[in-house]
């Protein structure tokens, strides 16, 4: 097996999420040599399972003597993970290599590290994969100060202030429109796909200036749709707004005060911003896959200064 | 084939909803001479499957010559369901015979009628079956003033002054509560049952006194069991407490300066009474299945009158 690489990798980075596994292989420079993707997600494989998805994703760029550092982020270190990373808990700085599991393998030219998730105990929450997201902003910026976003089917926001992370938030916002929009009445109304962008930022506002009328406003879609014609694409970006901003009400300590960064792939971080422009907030975006490998290289550089 | 009755019914009551079917096969004089139940409701069978459903469960029951009036409330009357019987507009008293749409049938011996629902236009809203509810509470107390709660999949709030339905509003909480615990990451935490009675009360009272943080306290779930060993039973109780408690906020102008009285199941009933009682509320609960059946005769009477 050769591995159609000009250079071998220094090192691989890997993002093992719930549902999908992103690797990097790196030059010494961090320049990416290769990028491969695979299915095979924490949700979908057995804990003895994820030495041979390895293998399947880098095996052919191993070396022939030696080790091959790997540094993996997300559900991997979960406890129904690969191996279980104890979650570091706030306030504190993005968890680095020094805190990571070292996992043991069959093949012994790979050399594992999982990075640890964050905690807060009060109010509880757990994240797993965005701190490493986290650190590739602050590793780029060590005096960032300020909220960073990081939204997806379960969104987070944090504080961080002089490398710590202080508090974080999740919100379902993502998951509940799709588990409403799939499995409650409301899939008789609501769209599988088009938008309608002012419809998304009328129910945006609409949550925002009165919250509690959140939970009327839900059947309202489907109300609207038997007695004014609601049209699916309307309803979807209705759903969508209120949902958001009964996020943006809950998360307000968050963003009515601090600059925010939003860490997150396009459409879904043009969405965050249009709901925040309509509370006057205009953040700044910046890519998720690139600040993973930055958080990565972040933390595989600690690595390497421990090991020299 | 015989109807297995001592005496002939005078006539037929039924209620059609989305999962379920109810008929009482009656005296003139009101009294239940047989009630039987079919899973064939509107949400399994296509328009042309009711004809045949109905004989099914009262064909035994048909007079040789002659005809037998049968009042249908509920989803039978949605655009999907036998016939589509237009919804009446609040104001409006609960819809009665002289509303309903007549249904030809092959069968010449049935004189099908099938109540209308109700709709409101701003906020849209609308209810197919919950008025024939309301019509049971108003015939048994032709005074009755005061708000009525139909708790169930997707809960009714109505304001009923002076026989006349003059605003009602519809939460999905109970929907909500089936689709986040059976379909979002909060199923890994939540029991599919067992119950804990204080952790629901507290849930109600944080979601009305903390509105805004309904939408944190939801992976908070997730991540307490995580992180503090949040029990499947503490976790289920309190999910449905922070929903209620949600619609208690929701729905506050009905219930906080109203006598409210509860037509639901009583294991609902119950569940919202408790809600309400952190409140300082003592609503009376009354039984649904007698309610529909009340209505539906309150219905019947008016079909004699316009007959004789």
């Amino acid at each position: 097996m050769t591995s159609g690489l000009d250079i071998p990798p220094a090192w691989i980075a890997a993002d093992w999420g719930t549902t999908q596994v992103r690797v990097w292989l790196l030059a010494a420079d961090g320049t990416v040599l290769a990028r491969r993707t695979s299915d095979k997600g924490m949700g979908r494989i057995s804990p003895d399972a994820y030495e041979g998805v390895l293998l399947e994703l880098i095996g052919d760029a191993l070396p022939i003597e030696g080790k091959l550092d790997v540094v993996i982020c997300g559900m991997a270190g979960s406890r129904q993970g690969w191996s279980e990373a104890p979650y570091a808990a706030t306030p504190c700085p993005p968890p680095s290599i020094d805190m990571a599991t070292h996992v043991a393998t069959q093949d012994a030219r790979l050399n594992v590290h999982i990075l640890p998730g964050v905690k807060q105990m009060s109010p509880a929450d757990v994240m797993r994969g965005e701190e490493t997201q986290i650190m590739g902003v602050t590793a780029r910026d060590a005096q960032f100060d300020g909220v960073i976003c990081l939204p997806g089917t379960h969104t987070k926001w944090a504080h961080v202030q002089a490398g710590q992370i202080t508090e974080f938030a999740t919100f379902m916002s993502g998951e509940l429109f799709n588990v409403i929009g799939d499995h409650s009445v409301l899939r008789h109304s609501v769209g599988r796909d088009g938008w309608n962008e002012t419809a998304f930022r009328n129910a945006c506002v609409k949550a925002i200036e009165n919250p509690n009328t959140l939970m009327q406003s839900l059947f309202g879609l489907r109300a609207e749709a038997l007695v004014a014609d609601l049209s699916p694409e309307a309803a979807r970006a209705t759903l969508s707004g209120l949902l958001l901003g009964a996020e943006l009400t809950a998360a307000q300590s968050y963003w009515d005060s601090s600059d925010v960064t939003i860490v997150g792939e396009n459409a879904l971080s043009q969405a965050y911003a249009a709901a925040l422009a309509t509370q006057g907030k205009t953040p700044r975006i910046v890519d998720a896959e690139e600040t993973t490998l930055n958080g990565l290289k972040a933390a595989h550089s600690h690595l390497q200064e421990s090991q020299s």
